[in-house]
């Protein structure tokens, strides 16, 4: 099944895609809801971020080849992980597909997109084994996870490296029934292919990220958690640049690059 | 002013406190309100987490006196920040007043208490300057960073060391009209002062920290700000203490310490 959530006419709804039309849903997927009788056309609509996150997980570092690449071109050293340990991102900084992605005037660069897969948590969950993960999971979806590099580099945190407002598009539908460690994530800038992966190349499978997280935390509803993103992440994004993430069912979430003027 | 948000008999609400009353909002502090007639006894209420952040911000490192005792006790070299770089907390942690703080079963420890002024927005705000910088913000609440030192020392992020469910008591009221960088802070383990500290030894005032924010991120209604703590964290805690954090007009943010059994 694939879930959406739209806009028309300043109404916000969910809704289930079926081909080129949307079926409302009455309620959230997130809670109660039912299928509603009035169907719209997804082209007349305005897809949203599929949920607010009350907490947004990420793996951060989780393949191998984006790692290296990452240590050649800083001249870095940067290990493999030796364990999943989670990171953070802020829900100010989503944005939906189609959306304008900013740099801020001051941005040193580059500006560089991470095409990443993401679970979508539906069920309230904790203490979850690694057999039982994904029980929790509503389905999928895509971010983008845009990094300023010099702040990256330069900052004690991610903050505005990561969490700039724009700087996380995600979307546009969630997509259950896939298998999270046998999915195909590419990316496209200005329709050329930049990047494509393979998911089941992650050093720590989504089911073992939710087992570790539920060790601790509970997971809530519309909760999300990024996988990571593979190999290369070039070319750097520059003003008028359009950037894609791109899987056969989720879809493709595309987002026009702005330089915003000093 | 002193707002807070509580539940009665399933119904939640937010209402002013005033002495031993509380008088019931219409609506929310974030949004339309409006005071109604009806008044409840303070002591008949359960007291809830004043806000659930959209999110979650914190200085981090913010005091001096905080970052040579660290030192000190690590056998560290940490420097003073050069910067307010931004950190990140995660809402799934948050507790209220009276709520028990549950250290998991496999923590090394030592887990301690770290008492912080909060910034509690009221306004969505975008490129404040410092001398508007308080303009957006509703009052100031306590928290408290519980931190898993050994975690917090051995994990790449601060996720379980930091943000384990119950790890972030935050409370119990919202008190408009301070100047946050006049307060000061205690910290009280067992009924004994273990802490004291005056927040205008902040080395990145709070208007500093949120003209930094306001330059790359929209602030939202509901979003907190914490200041960061100083000076020593200690005792350690340990299963069966009380620990409060305690400021002359936001009042006592109180919670017991539970350690998970095995």
């Amino acid at each position: 099944m694939k879930l959406g959530r739209f806009e028309k006419q300043d109404k916000v709804f969910f809704g289930i895609v079926e081909g080129e039309d949307v079926v409302e849903l009455q309620g959230s997927p997130f809670g109660e809801h039912r299928r509603s009788d009035t169907r719209h056309k997804l082209a007349e609509l305005k897809t949203l971020v599929p949920c607010t996150p009350g907490n947004f997980y990420c793996a951060g570092l989780n393949y191998a080849a984006h790692i290296a690449w990452a240590n050649k071109r800083t001249g870095g050293n940067r290990k493999l992980p030796e364990k999943a340990d989670v990171g953070y991102r802020s829900p100010n900084a989503l944005i939906a597909t189609g959306e304008a992605i900013v740099i801020p005037a001051d941005s040193p660069g580059p500006v560089q997109f991470e095409g990443e897969l993401v679970a979508v948590i539906g069920k309230t969950a904790r203490n979850l084994s690694e057999a039982d993960a994904l029980s929790c999971v509503l389905g999928y979806t895509l971010g983008n996870d845009l990094s300023e590099r010099s702040w990256q580099k330069e900052d004690r945190t991610l903050w505005r490296a990561k969490n700039c407002d724009t700087f996380k598009p995600m979307g546009p539908c969630i997509v259950s029934g896939l298998d999270p460690m046998k999915q195909t994530v590419s990316v496209r800038v200005n329709g050329v292919t930049a990047a494509e992966y393979d998911t089941g190349k992650m050093l720590f499978s989504a089911q073992h990220f939710i087992a570790k997280i539920t060790q601790y935390m509970t997971l809530h509803p519309g909760d999300v958690i990024w996988l990571g993103t593979d190999g290369a992440t070039e070319p750097d994004l520059k003003h008028g640049d359009v950037v894609e993430i791109c899987h056969s069912e989720i879809g493709v979430l595309r987002n026009p690059v702005v330089k915003q003027s000093e």
